[in-house]
């Protein structure tokens, strides 16, 4: 008898199904309630989540005791499984990690001195400009698979190293290629607005315009990307420079977000008429903007493993913004110069430890605050009918071990699309 | 043919040998020469290092050539292998995660808020006394098991949740059951002196005298430990009280190494006289003590686990005590309380990251150094001729890879006497 295109999962310690507690729009990070199921079942079929309830509802469900036999069954034994993770910034398009720039921060270089050693993000751009297509997308393809065995099924993946027409489309086809061998979902976001490149130095407006004229209406006819990013930041680009670059954006039909107030503190609310998805970093936030930002639907989305990587002391203030009513998600930041890791429990151990967010935070920013920030919300971020089945078994039995044991994966299976993996 | 108790390694990209540059009695974590060889071999027979060298002089010996049937081998395809981690410092023998202590500390609550709470050390201390010798094995037993997979190949295991005669006994039992089944070396070490327990509490003296004259001598006549160690600090034991324990130590014949300046400063010169094998926190050190520190046997053990995991900001001083000549060695701190980490790449992460300690630093302190902190420099922490044939085997290039990658483990085989598992 074939099987069907159905999963079953039974004996779930803690299914957190993040299941909206009141219809709307969206979800807040301080939200508390993240909807467990003790003892629970999930039941998918099509690559959907059909049904959820306890693992004895289950066992009793007249559809399910007749078709028992076609549908593959997993015993969770216990564990605890959650909706996969939803990892909403990522710079996975480079060819070798920036060791260089490790070794002399470590020794307290500055940024000049490591350029000048050869490291800084000058080393990247020349390697993804040299670098093949198919060896860019088997790096990024690399990635996607350790994100997955980390938890993570949803991935935004930024071009940003190429900083040439040639080389930026290159990146975000190599992006299309890995997302193609993978079975998880991929939003690709076209960065060429990352920072000026080495021979428009003094020339931001003329590369500006280059990004604006030329890379993105190519990124858009080749529907390459779905998001356009700028870094908004002090030796980046300006406000003005982001506020062009977002009005072009909108006229390509492409979504907008931002790296904001990374290094400097740069005034939000003029740019919130862009409806950006998502404002990341968010290191530096001016108080007044505040209420703005939480009337609005762009999430702060915070990295703390660029904080952690760069051995700063100060974290993103997520308890501000919570307080504020700010929806707050979690990515991982993933890039060679400023936070190596595709671990969203290393994120989330930051959060708790460094940012003082709950566990139960933590999840909800790792998971439908990540799909909020992808505006992918109606397909992915919890566990609810009608939702793609991607999850993940943590080998834990209470969730608020996952950013517990640090610096360890206690994933031991993805599920993507009511596929098994990993 | 039957195969010889030999492995034979070849290709490894970078052999991280920690060979002693000139001949002594100790290593210096300040030691920048950690003995690279490329494209390297390492053959090993009946459990030991024979020879190493480059691939091709390996697959040129003629002893080689003529027992290579007989002999396993691993192709380590550009790989980096580097002695087995040897962490100094760990608390397995406990029943349960800590979680409610995590979630309290985040929300702002202090030590007694948390105790009221259930929380606490008062937790593990009732977990213990409750377990049985067997369910506790069985923990220890995970953890080692977990280090291994990790790159650790040697382990100090301490007691200190017990803290009474019968469940003292019961922990260090449990720590040789665990030791039995598991392939690796424990070292275990009679932790009495974690805190007074809370039957003594306002009865410190009487506590230590039950230390010194009830569990020390069944500790040391049933051979269960071979060291003692006290947490010397601010709501613990005072220095008084330290020496008087370390006294009773040495008369019990084992040797000595304790907790030191994690939360008070605590003057270490008149300590050095018991000859201390480490001194493990130190994140609060008086410069006067310095001299003599680096003039003495005694390792400085540091664990950024803890500081991490307490959402500190300020972490041991490396460079200072480095800087003076210290023998810094790099350790986890393994406990549900402070340090739920049992990753050694964790550790040299946080110690590149915030202890500004180089790559080279890091591994050294997390080799070589953790074997002079166990007093086991002469078997364990390099790879050299006539040692134990403990190795672990990276999937990284470059050694530097190990703690940039942070929060993933990149350890895909370990190698423990010989014998490649994991």
């Amino acid at each position: 008898m074939p099987k069907l295109a159905g999963l079953l999962l039974v004996n779930i310690g803690q299914l957190l199904t993040l299941r909206a507690p009141v219809t709307g729009l969206r979800r807040s990070a301080s939200l508390s309630e993240i909807g467990i199921i003790e003892d629970a079942a999930v039941l998918c079929v099509g690559g959907k989540i059909v049904s959820l309830g306890t693992t004895k509802e289950a066992l009793r469900d007249p559809w399910l005791k007749k078709n028992r036999k076609k549908i593959t069954e997993i015993d969770c034994g216990g564990r605890v499984v959650l909706p996969g993770f939803v990892d909403s910034h990522t710079h996975p398009v480079f060819t070798q990690p920036r060791l260089v720039d490790f070794e002399k921060r470590i020794a307290g270089a500055g940024y000049e001195e490591i350029a000048e050693a050869g490291g800084g993000i000058r080393s990247s751009i020349d390697g993804v400009r040299r670098a093949s297509k198919a060896a860019l997308a088997g790096k990024v393809l690399g990635a996607l698979r350790d994100l997955a065995k980390h938890g993570t099924t949803t991935v935004e993946a930024k071009s940003g190293y190429g900083l040439s027409l040639e080389s930026e489309l290159k990146s975000l086809e190599a992006i299309r290629a890995a997302a193609k061998q993978w079975p998880g979902t991929v939003v690709p976001t076209f960065l060429g607005a990352h920072v000026v490149p080495p021979e428009y130095r003094g020339r931001s407006r003329e590369y500006v315009e280059i990004v604006c004229k030329e890379m993105m209406p190519a990124v858009a006819k080749g529907k390459l990307a779905g998001f356009v990013d700028v870094f908004c930041d002090r030796g980046a680009f300006s406000a003005e420079e982001t506020a062009h670059i977002f009005g072009a954006a909108a006229e390509s039909g492409l979504g907008i977000r931002a790296h904001m107030g990374q290094l400097s503190e740069t005034r939000i609310e003029p740019f919130l008429q862009f409806r950006p998805t998502s404002l990341d970093h968010m290191d530096n936030v001016n108080e007044a903007d505040l209420p703005a930002l939480a009337a609005s639907d762009t999430v702060a989305t915070l990295v703390p493993g660029a904080n952690y990587f760069l051995g700063l002391s100060q974290y993103p203030d997520a308890r501000r913004l919570i307080a504020a009513g700010v929806a707050v998600a979690l990515a991982t930041d993933y890039n060679p110069g400023t936070s190596p890791t595709i671990s969203m429990p290393m994120a989330m151990s930051l959060a708790c430890t460094h940012m003082k967010m709950s566990p139960a935070e933590a999840i909800a920013a790792a998971t439908i605050n990540g799909a909020w920030a992808l505006r992918l919300a109606d397909r992915k971020g919890s566990v609810e009918p009608g939702k793609d089945a991607d999850l993940a078994v943590f080998d834990v039995e209470d969730y608020r071990e996952i950013p517990y044991w640090f610096g360890v994966n206690r994933c031991v299976q993805t599920i993507i699309g009511g596929v098994a993996g990993c």
